[in-house]
């Protein structure tokens, strides 16, 4: 027993973390892989030994890569997803395939701002295999098949806004995150941009070769990922659920679409699909979530936080009334509404994130989706 | 044992992998943070409501985004690490910190192009607490102080020339490379861009930082990882030991550096540095591993792949002499010369990584690195 807490004493210094004492994860298998993508050839032939323009000063590396890629005839493989996955011991047999959103990567469920476990870990001690998702055109999946250019633009407060923290430096009262300054740091820190421009289409195929490969399984998108989580349930019958948090925009049938939603923070165009299309949403079991500080549609407000997801929590009601309408089986969770209050834009880190990982578990079991290989 | 072969088979067919079974990784704890990086401030005042010159068409959330850049007062956090680790149950008291190369992540150590355990596992199964790093400005860490613009060229051939594959599509007999197309596509995605220009001080200094926060660990790096390994060394006394494969270029003490070596596929100028900081690597064990079809310095050759690594091998040898005049302790193997044949560029990923690794692992048993943090 002493022993025991000397080795976890040991590894919270070594991890410099916070984590409380838990049962080792016992992991199988994990690893890494790319899936979708596309490859984009060059005219001319491939030249080995490349006429080189000489420089004046050195025969350099980079003239050499210059002149090689100037002959042509070479590939580029792009618009791949990147894949990190771990599957515990005794699995359940839906494994859980995580998609971040916007100026994320997979870290957004690695991790919390103040070091806690994040959804990987609690889905993995719940029994759930993980996959874990770079889009392509964002973090290890960086490469991409057209140009793409980054502005350093410091944005850190808009953001800060947008994912509800408040209007910087405030926070809304009773919020969710935790307080140090480190852990807003960490927060900042968890952004990084898009490699090319975005593209919802190329990220759903990319999703949808992955179920290709693992089978059936289960699909968690936040905000921005909520798009192209859609759009792979379109492309791939093995999405057997889908969850999201907050996501940004829904498709509607094309005669039953909302007109434009309007914010002073920015409008939300609905998305229009076939019918044809529209009924593969009833067809299998989706919630989704939101947090704190969203008033209600007709309570418009100056406030970027509160306006953006005013008109986004507004257009998740109409989408879950017409999904259901249809037959459907879709789930709309205001957080506060069922005693969880606080949280962020960010609720899968948030302070109170197992509560709601809680929830997400209950469902799960509830819609029969979380039996094991075995049983 | 029945019952266990079913798991087996079945994770198997949901990760699409080809592992071998082994026995679970038991991981006490893992997560996601960044280290280093800088603020970057823009001028102005926050405007929490900023003036939005109206588009024709719509309010658009990418006007308000524009219009709140353009009124300035914002920070950007950038130019940090980021890291993911797991930490073994019993573990080593000395980690691993896993630094990636030229166009790669920390992909490069978690898996290999067929599949198979990369050395992320492999240094877990042996005991050793891991830290995987996207250096500043690459992959996950991709969030930069300056801009960057990405330039989808078509490459791949001239890399697998530069990664020792061979002469496209041709490969060196015996290689230890996966025969499958599949692998070789995987290995092409594997590829992630620079989102900024490459800055080894930069990287160095985040090392420098995650060595702060975790203690005293062993740095593990490949090709062009090399460089900025060998500036943490000069940052942080925290680094107890250096383990490189294929690094492309030396620092050595300022009166004693060779001049440029030439290559018709590019030069490589050694560094120079001062006696004072060079005698910094005289006082920890370096290990250098270089793979086969490498000519000998004096044997130019006209295949890119043989002439890079003709005279960065070559230099090697000259720095590891340099070192150990001073009175060091470092060791460099070409491995063919050990009876270890085939190893391209990606030595860790090769199909003989394990037999690498049975090395590595000695060598660090040799020199006393491996100790438990109980013993």
């Amino acid at each position: 027993m002493k022993k025991s807490l000397i080795v976890l004493s040991l590894t919270a210094f070594i991890a410099g973390g916070v984590q409380a004492a838990a049962k080792p994860l016992s992991i199988i298998e994990q690893g890494s892989f790319a899936t979708g993508g596309s490859v984009k050839q060059s005219q001319g032939h491939y030249n080995p030994r490349p006429a080189i323009t000489q420089n004046t000063d050195s025969n350099s590396f980079l003239a050499v890569y210059q002149a090689s890629v100037a002959e042509g005839g070479q590939t580029l493989h792009g618009d791949h997803a990147a894949v990190f996955y771990q599957i515990p011991e005794n699995p359940k047999a839906l494994p859980i395939v995580f998609l971040h959103g916007a100026g994320q990567s997979m870290r957004t469920w690695q991790t919390t701002p103040d070091g806690r476990e994040g959804y990987q870990n609690l889905f993995l001690r719940a029994g759930y295999p993980v996959y874990l998702i770079d889009q392509p055109r964002r973090g290890q999946a960086g490469r991409a098949t057209v140009d793409g250019s980054i502005a350093a633009a410091p944005d850190d407060q808009f953001w800060y806004a947008q994912f509800r923290l408040g209007e910087y430096p405030n926070r809304f009262d009773g919020i969710a995150f935790p307080k140090s300054k480190a852990a807003l740091t960490q927060f900042f820190r968890q952004m990084t941009p898009n490699t090319a421009p975005f593209n919802s289409k190329i990220i759903a195929q990319s999703l949808a070769a992955l179920f290709d490969r693992i089978g059936s399984g289960i699909l968690l998108a936040h905000s921005q990922g909520g798009d192209p989580a859609w759009q792979t349930a379109l492309l791939s019958d093995k999405v057997k659920a889908i969850a999201t948090f907050e996501p940004g925009n829904f498709p509607f049938p094309k005669n039953e679409t909302p007109s434009t939603l309007k914010s002073a923070f920015g409008d939300v165009t609905p998305q229009s699909i076939s019918d044809e299309d529209f009924a593969k949403f009833t067809r299998l079991p989706i919630i989704i979530y939101y947090g704190d500080n969203i008033p209600a549609e007709e309570e418009v407000t100056n406030s970027q936080s509160q306006d953006q997801w005013r008109i986004r929590l507004a257009l998740a009601q109409k989408w879950m009334d017409t999904v259901n309408r249809h037959g459907g089986d879709a789930t709309l969770i205001h957080l506060p509404k069922i005693g969880i209050k606080g949280n962020t834009h960010f609720i899968m880190s948030d302070t109170n994130n197992a509560e709601v990982f809680s929830h997400l578990q209950n469902w799960l079991k509830q819609k029969g989706l979380d039996y094991r290989s075995l049983d």
